[in-house]
C-alpha cells in the first residue's frame, strides 16, 4: 500500500513538490528489452508544458527529463527506471500569503488538518506540477503497450460550450492549444477562454480519453475492473470531480434498448453496432475501443476576493495574483492519456500473469 | 494485489458465484473490541435483497447471513471476519441458452474471452449476488466508524425523471422501494417504472450516496486520495458507468466563482457557506459532507431480441425471459453506502496509521 | 496489505480459529481451466492429519475440505476458489486456566498485548490448524506448476540426532510416520521421541524442502527475492524460528572456493557442479533444485510445570495437560511443502506477467 | 506489488544501478513533523561506506545523500521523502570480461536468464551498493521509532571463528572496523581475515541485530508476523543465505522445558526468565529485545579460476581482478539495522493503524 503509487504490476510512484529541487517518479514491474530513451518521454512532457499558449499559465519550465537508473544501451533491464525532472522556475517571491491563508477550493487547508504541516510554496505536493510525472511514466506505457494501441484525449467542453461529437476531427486536436477537435467550436472556445482570463477568472471542462486497439480480455472482476481502475486513475488527477465510461451519466437515462450495443459476427470476427459500454463489460475489455471522460473544476486561483480563513483562525479574504491558468482542464489531456496508458498497461500485465 | 480484494487496512475479500452452494468475504483488519453479531449486519442485507416490490427482481434469497470467525462472545477479536451467505433459490433450470448465447451488455462475452471458460449460471462471479458481501462488510465498517457517521444514499434520477433536489426528505427513502426522497416524483417513478415492467423493457438511474460526520484530514495525496477511492469502488459496482464527487460533471460548467466554497470561523468553528467540493479537497476530507453520485446503466436483460453471438461464432438473437429486474439502479443505493462505508472505514485507519 | 493474506498474484487469505464453527481460505488469482476437484486437495490435507500416529496429537479431525466456488464442471475459472474445512472435534471442555493464564511460549500473551482480546478456545487463531488451510491452498499451487515441478519434504533433525544426508532416501519418507529419509536414523528417533512423549516432554527439529524441475528466471531483485519470500512463508509457519536456504548458516564457515558452483556447458544444457547456493543466485532461481530448512522449537506444552502469570497480573505455574505434540516439527513437513509451492506458484505468474 | 519496494505503511522503493548516474530510494508513509535533515541520514551511510578499512573494498564513494523531496523547513511533510546518491567512483575501465562471462555464485547469470539482458556494470542493480538506500531508510525508520528504540548490530562470526557471546560489549563495536563485540576474538579475526585478503580469497559470516525498547504489540497474525516480515527483510540483503529469530537453528536441539521462557510479575511489570523466543511470540512482539541473526556467504569474487560459461555457452574459467572484499559480511552489520528499523517503523504504523 503506498499513497504515492498507483498500478500494481506496472507501478508508478512519483516525489516532489512544486518548488522544491526537483520531482520524478519510480516505474517498477517495465518489462525488459523495449528501447528506451529520453527521446520518447521528451515530446510527451513538452505538450503538457505549461506557458504555450495564453490560455495556460505562464510559468516558464522546460521540463527536462532524466533517466537516472533502469536502462542500458537504450534497453530497459526490467529494473526499476528512475525519472527526474528538475525545477528550474523557483522564482523568488513572498508566499507569506499562501503560507498562512488557506485558498478556499486548494488542498491548502486540508493538508494542514491532516498533516498539521505543508510545504506551501506553489501549492507544494498538491501543485499540478506533479502530473508531469505521469505523463513521463505514461510515455513508457505506451511503449508497454506497442504501437497498436492508439491512446487520444480531446476537450469536449470548456463551461458551457460543449464541441459537437458528429463534427470531431482527430487531425486537429495537437494543431490548437485547446486540444479542440471540432473545428467550429474552436474560435468560440477563444474568445469565452481570452474573456475568462481577462477577467481574472476561471472556468471547468470536460475531457474524452479514447484508446483504440485495446485487446479484449483486459481487466478483472471484481474490484480489478479495467473502468474500477480508470475511475480511479482520472479522479486521482488534480481538480478532477468526475468520470464517466462511454454513455457515462447518459446511460442513467436509457433503456436497456437504446443502451444495447448488438453484437455481430463480420467475416469471422466479432463486430459491434455501437459502443454505449465504452468498450468494457464486466470490468473486462471488448476489444471496442475504451472510451472514458472526466470534468475537471475551474481553478479557484481567481482574481475575486472569496472569503476564507487564516491559519490562526482569522477571516480572511484570498484573491489570487500572479500567474494564472483560466482553464486547468487544458492541461488535463495529456495527463487523462497518460493515466489511460498506465493503466492499460498494468492490466495488460496482469492478465498476462493470470492468463498466459 | 488481489482482483477481488478491496480496501488496504480494512480489507475486504469476496468469493462465491450466484449459483454456487453460497457466497462469502473476509474481513481483515477489522480493529478488536468492536461488539459485532449477526444481528448487525442481517438488517442491512434485508434491505439489499431482491423480492421485496414489484420492482425488483422476483428472486427469493434469505440472504441470511453467517459469521464464521474474528468473533469471539460478541467481540471482534482483530483477526479475520468470515461471513457466509448460503445460496437458496437455486431454482433448476435449464440455462442452455445463456450458457451458449452471449446476452449483449453483459460479461458473459468478456469472461469468455478472458479466461476461456465461465460459470454461466445465473451470471456466474459477475451476478449482483456479489453485492450483498459488499453490502455484508459494509455493515462492520459502519461499526468501524462509529455512530458520528450516518452514511444515507436515495434514488435522483430513474430515466428521464429526476428529483428536485429542493424538495429532498430523508424522512421517506427507506420508506418507499424506491429510496426516492422526494415525495413529489415517488408517484411519477412509480407510473413509470410500471409502464417499464410491463412492456419488458428497462431503464437506467441516479444514486447518490452522502456520509456526515466525517472527520476532517481522511484521505492522503496522490494516489490515494478519498475522491480517487470512492470513484474506483462505486465504479466496481456491477453496471455503474459513472461517478460524480460535489458537483460532479456540472463543476465543468461553472466559473471560479460560482464554485467557489467560501469558509469562515463560526464560533471557532470552521465553516462552509457551500459543499460544491463535496467534502473533498486535494483528495482529503474537509469535515463537511462527503457526497458522491454514481451512474446506473438499464439492466440489459430484455424481452426485445438483440442481434448477438454465440460461442461458436453464429449470429443469434438474444432476448431475457423470466424474472426481470426492470430498474437495477433501485438495488444499489445500500450498496453504494457500503462502499462508502467500507472506503471511509479504510481510510480512518490509514490516516489513523501515519497520523496517530 | 493484509496480515491474512499470503502471495501475490497468487494469492491466499485465510481464515478460522480452531474452534470456531470453520476454517478456510480463499485463493485469488488462479488461472482458470486448471482441472480441480476437491479429490486432488484431499491427499494432502489426510498428510497433514494429527492423530495419525502416536508422535502427534490425538485430537481427531476428518479435515474434509469442500470448494465453494472458483470451480465449473471440475475446472477453474479464473474467479476466487473459496475452501471450507469445517471444525468437528470441538470436544466440549473447560478452557477456564486457559483462558486466564498465559502459557509460555504460546501466542496468549501478545495476542492478548496486542488486541485486548482473543479467542482462548485452542489457541484461536494462532492453533496450527490454521496450517491445514495453507496445505489447502499448496495442493491448488502445485496445479499450478504442473507436473514437472516437484516438491518434496523431509525431517532432518529431531533434537540432537540429525540425519545423515549421505542416506537420504526419498522412497521412505512418506512410509514412516516422522517424515524421516534415512532408514538408519529411524529407529533412534522412535526411541528418541517415545521417551520424550512418555516424560510429558516436546523436541524441536529441522524439516528440508526440496523442489526440483523450478525453471529459471522465478524471483526478482531486490525485495522480491525468490528467497526472502521464501523466508518470509517458512518463518510464518508456527513455531518456525529459522530459516535456510542452501548451505545456509554453514555458509558462514566457508571460503569462497569451497562454497563456489561451478558451471559448465553439458551438451548445450548448463549444469552445475555442486549446489551450495539452494538454487537462487540475486534472488533468482538458477534452474536448479531450490532447497530451503527450518528449524521449529519444541512445543511449550509440557507436562513439567513453567513460571507464567494470569490476566490479572498475578504469578501463576502453568502446566499442559490432555493431548499433546511431543514433536510438532513433524507435521510442519506437508505445511514447508505447500508454503514452497504457494510461493513458487505466485512468482510464477509473477515472472510471466513481467516476461510474457 | 513491487519487487523494488519493502514495506506497507512506512514503504521504501529503491532504485539504482552500481554505475549509473545515481542510486536512490523514495520513503513513502512517514508520519509527518518529525524532524529531519540530511545530517540525520549521513552518519548511517558514512558507517556503511567501503574503503574505510583494509578489510573491506577499496572503492571510494562518498555516498553523499540529498533529500529532494517530503521534507519543509527541516520537518518531515507526511508526503513521500525522496532521497538521491550520486554515483561518483565510476572508474572508468572494461568490463569485457563480465559484460560476456557469468561470475560463478552472482547473479550475473540469473539476471540474464530472466530478462535476456542487463547492465553489467559493476554489478548492475544485484550490485551491493543498493544497500546504501537501505541504510538511508533505515535512518529514518530510526526517527519513526523514536529515541526509546535501540537497533544495534554486530558480527558473531567470521567463518570457522564464532565470539564467545559471555564477552559481549557493546561499547567497542563501532570501535572496530569489523563490528566485532568480542576484545578477546578480535586480534583472531583480524589475522584470519588478513590471511584470506592476502590470498585473495573470502569468508562468511553472522551479523546478529538487537533491538531494544520495542513496545509489546508489534507485528500480527498470521502472514504480516513480524519475524517472517524480518526473515525476509534480512534474507534480501545480498549474499544472504539463512536468518534465526532467538534461539533459531538451536530451538530445534531443545527440549520444551529448556526453551520456556519463564514469566513473572516483578513490580507490576511483566518480566521474563530468558529471551528463547527473540522478544517475539506467535509473530507478536512481547516487549523483551528483538533478536535476528543472518548468515552471509563468501564472495565469489576471488583470485582463484572457478569454472563457468559464457554468454554464448562455451566453457570459460572466470577469477576476479581488482577491488576486493574479503568478507562482504562486514558491511552487512548496518545494512542489517536498518532493516530491523524498517520492519519495526512499518508494524508500529500498522500496529497503530488496526488498534488506534
Amino acid at each position: 500500500m503506498s499513497h504515492n503509487s498507483f498500478g500494481h504490476l506496472f507501478r508508478v510512484t512519483t516525489w516532489g513538490e512544486s518548488h522544491g529541487p526537483a520531482i520524478g517518479c519510480v516505474v517498477d514491474g517495465c518489462p525488459p528489452r523495449i528501447p528506451l530513451t529520453e527521446a520518447d518521454i521528451q515530446p510527451w512532457l513538452d505538450r503538457r508544458r505549461p506557458g504555450q499558449s495564453k490560455f495556460t499559465t505562464q510559468r516558464q519550465e522546460p521540463d527536462r527529463v532524466k533517466i537516472l537508473s533502469g536502462v542500458f544501451e537504450g534497453m530497459t533491464t526490467g529494473t526499476p527506471i528512475s525519472l527526474l525532472i528538475e525545477n528550474t522556475d523557483q522564482r523568488s517571491r513572498d508566499y507569506g500569503d499562501i503560507a498562512t491563508r488557506y485558498r478556499p477550493g486548494h488542498a491548502d487547508l486540508t493538508y494542514d488538518l491532516k498533516y498539521g504541516v505543508r510545504d506551501y510554496r506553489g501549492g507544494g505536493r498538491s501543485s499540478a506540477r506533479e502530473t508531469a510525472c505521469r505523463v513521463a511514466a505514461g510515455a513508457i506505457a505506451r511503449k508497454v503497450l506497442g504501437p497498436d494501441v492508439v491512446i487520444r484525449g480531446a476537450l469536449t467542453r470548456i463551461g458551457v460550450h460543449a464541441i459537437d461529437p458528429a463534427r470531431w476531427d482527430w487531425s486537429i486536436v495537437n494543431e490548437n492549444p485547446l486540444f479542440c477537435p471540432d473545428a467550429a467550436t474552436l474560435p468560440q472556445w477563444e474568445d469565452y477562454l481570452g474573456e475568462i482570463r481577462k477577467a481574472g477568472s476561471s472556468i471547468g471542462a470536460v475531457i474524452e480519453i479514447r484508446a483504440e486497439g485495446v485487446p479484449a480480455g483486459l481487466g478483472a472482476p471484481i474490484y480489478g475492473k479495467l473502468d474500477s481502475d480508470l475511475a480511479s486513475a482520472l479522479m486521482s488527477i488534480n481538480a478532477v470531480k468526475g468520470v464517466e465510461i462511454g454513455d457515462g451519466f447518459d446511460a442513467a437515462t436509457l433503456s436497456g434498448e437504446d443502451n444495447a450495443d448488438a453484437m455481430r459476427m463480420d467475416g469471422g470476427v466479432l463486430s459491434f453496432g455501437s459502443n454505449h459500454a465504452g468498450g468494457v463489460l464486466g470490468g473486462i475489455s471488448t476489444g471496442q475501443p475504451v472510451v472514458a471522460r472526466f470534468a475537471v473544476k475551474p481553478t479557484s486561483s481567481i482574481l475575486t476576493p472569496v472569503a476564507s480563513v487564516s491559519r490562526e483562525g482569522e477571516n480572511v479574504d484570498v484573491m489570487t495574483k500572479g500567474r494564472h491558468d483560466p482553464c486547468v482542464g487544458i492541461r488535463a489531456v495529456p495527463v487523462g492519456e497518460a493515466m489511460m496508458a498506465c493503466v492499460l498497461a498494468d492490466h495488460l500485465l496482469r492478465h498476462r500473469a493470470q492468463n498466459g
